[in-house]
């Protein structure tokens, strides 16, 4: 019910509709009208009441609560549940709790805003409201807990495709899973994950992308760094190419379906093809690194990734290194000077 | 308060105190010492009550509760809190709760039995009261997710040094943590991990062991693969040797202190010394093995542990393989034929 309230609304914007009218159309009290309309204000919609005009829809373009990301979403196996939030703590401790609940594989959590959202490494990420894509996946893959990396470069992967395809903005890998844009960051991803020795119980796989911030949206010690998608396009693309603002929901739902489609091929242990495309999309190969492992620091060239997803770095002192984990700074981007 | 009635009980187990005489020694009303009485029996004391005689303290030797386990207890990290259930699902899982919601580094849950204990890879684990030990110790060690394999390799070696002091028993361990003897499984132990991609968040190191169990007390389909420490030491062992029953809080006390010992070693990353012992005790090197990797099944010979604690097998195709996790069996050793 509250859902065709919304199309009546969607289907004219340029006007008021009626309290009495969307009533006498639905055959419902007003009362209960007026408690769809409130649902829908809770559900991020922007609805102006006038209690002589009735009801008018201000901005449905940026909405992604479930309705809006679920409409025409064509994932099997992702997102079977979106549960969306006006505020959260953040979108990963909610997911790793729903988790350990027993909720679905494949459940979506998505905000609108975090109050404490994080980074890797327990940093701190802003997510300020309506600008950005904060939202975690719950997984169950079937992998064993060493192979879990293999997860978080499939995750930039899909991420890089998904940003290409819904906005045609071209985007690069920084070892591991840093999304990047012009040197600068544009999106982070936190993966989480509870595991026995031989097995992963689950995986929270927490995406941020930066979208629709205009540069002043970041707060200022991070202007060097980070960047959204829609202002580096105003910056450096032509409008023709790509409209801003961006419509969150068609690239959360572009990227649900690019992160279904590398799930599947995790789960069939076809994971060559992902560490070709991870190669394909990194701005770290073939450039100097600095790498800190088991806190020794090392210079070297990342030449390649291993099958399971480790850095090979020939560092400077003549050997040759494997990381699995741990800081890199690439010359040039996100502050290796 | 509670204690002091408890110091009481135990100080003349061979009569009855009247609920006068406690009232008056502690000055406090009959009420009050009756509530005592109950909380005590809550924590696992057998106690007889006659509204005549009064309260006579039954078997103080096998409680297990916080307060026997704390008594004299040597560690400075760990059990710092001790939480006791009479009866719970399973220690584990209230741990990760625990560990989730922020419990300090070190925390120890232990119960009198568990209604769904389990062991790797989802088993069941039989953990009918009384007889066994079943705890958990929340850990979060500075270490990376990948090195975390290393405790698991070094809760076994706790478990075989505290077992022979003890009980004098000499147990042995078979890749990656199982603790045998005389062929059979005494000890498993379930490790689960709460980490990102880079850190660990915590670690939830669950320890069942069979104490005081007859023969009898294993369902019938266990009997050939399980045994307990007492049922052992009374067919093998000299009474002279070790007297069973065995004191589970003294078992448990030698444990957290070996336990602790090690868990020093590995955050100050000394670990060469936890890989040398476990091969001390091991009874899988030098020992013909089946290995499943991948669903793939390989057999050959067990040669040695890696630095970071992977098992290195010589397999009979000619290819020594690198395991990680997953199933090992031992000729001889827990139903490899």
């Amino acid at each position: 019910m509250k859902d065709i309230v919304l199309q009546r609304l969607k289907e004219d914007t340029s006007r008021y509709i009626s309290g009495e009218v969307l009533s006498e159309m639905l055959g419902v009290s007003r009362t209960a009208i007026w408690k769809y309309i409130n649902e829908l204000k809770k559900d991020g919609y922007e609805i102006e009441s006038s209690s002589k005009k009735g009801y008018k829809l201000i901005s449905a373009s940026d909405i992604i609560n479930a309705t809006e990301i679920g409409y025409n979403l064509g994932t099997r196996i992702l997102a079977k549940k979106i549960e969306y939030f006006g505020v959260i703590d953040s979108t990963n401790n909610y997911a790793k709790q729903a988790a350990a609940e027993g909720c679905g594989d494949g459940t979506v959590i998505v905000a609108e805003s975090q109050t404490s959202g994080r980074g890797r490494l327990g940093r701190a990420w802003d997510s300020a409201g309506k600008k950005g894509i904060w939202l975690s996946v719950v997984l169950r893959p079937s992998i064993a807990p060493e192979d879990i990396h293999l997860i978080t470069l499939a995750a930039s992967v899909a991420v890089v495709k998904a940003v290409k395809q819904a906005t045609g903005i071209e985007t690069g890998i920084k070892w591991p899973n840093d999304v990047v844009l012009g040197g600068k960051k544009v999106c982070g991803i936190l993966t989480e994950m509870s595991s026995e020795m031989e097995r992963v119980n689950f995986l929270v796989l927490g995406i941020g992308i930066n979208v629709n911030h205009e540069t002043e949206d970041f707060p200022e010690g991070l202007r060097d760094t980070a960047v959204s998608l829609a202002s580096y396009a105003d910056k450096n693309l032509d409008g023709a190419v790509c409209k801003t603002p961006f419509n969150r929901a068609y690239i959360i739902r572009t990227l649900l379906e690019e992160l279904e489609k590398i799930y599947i091929k995790i789960n069939e242990g076809s994971t060559e093809e992902i560490v070709e495309e991870w190669k394909k999309y990194s701005v770290t190969l073939g450039n100097e690194v600095r790498v800190t492992i088991k806190n020794n620091q090392y210079t070297g060239i990342a030449r390649d990734i291993t099958e399971d997803g480790k850095l090979i770095v020939s560092c400077s002192d003549g050997i040759t290194r494997e990381v699995i984990s741990g800081e890199i700074m690439v010359r040039g981007i996100l502050g290796y000077v």
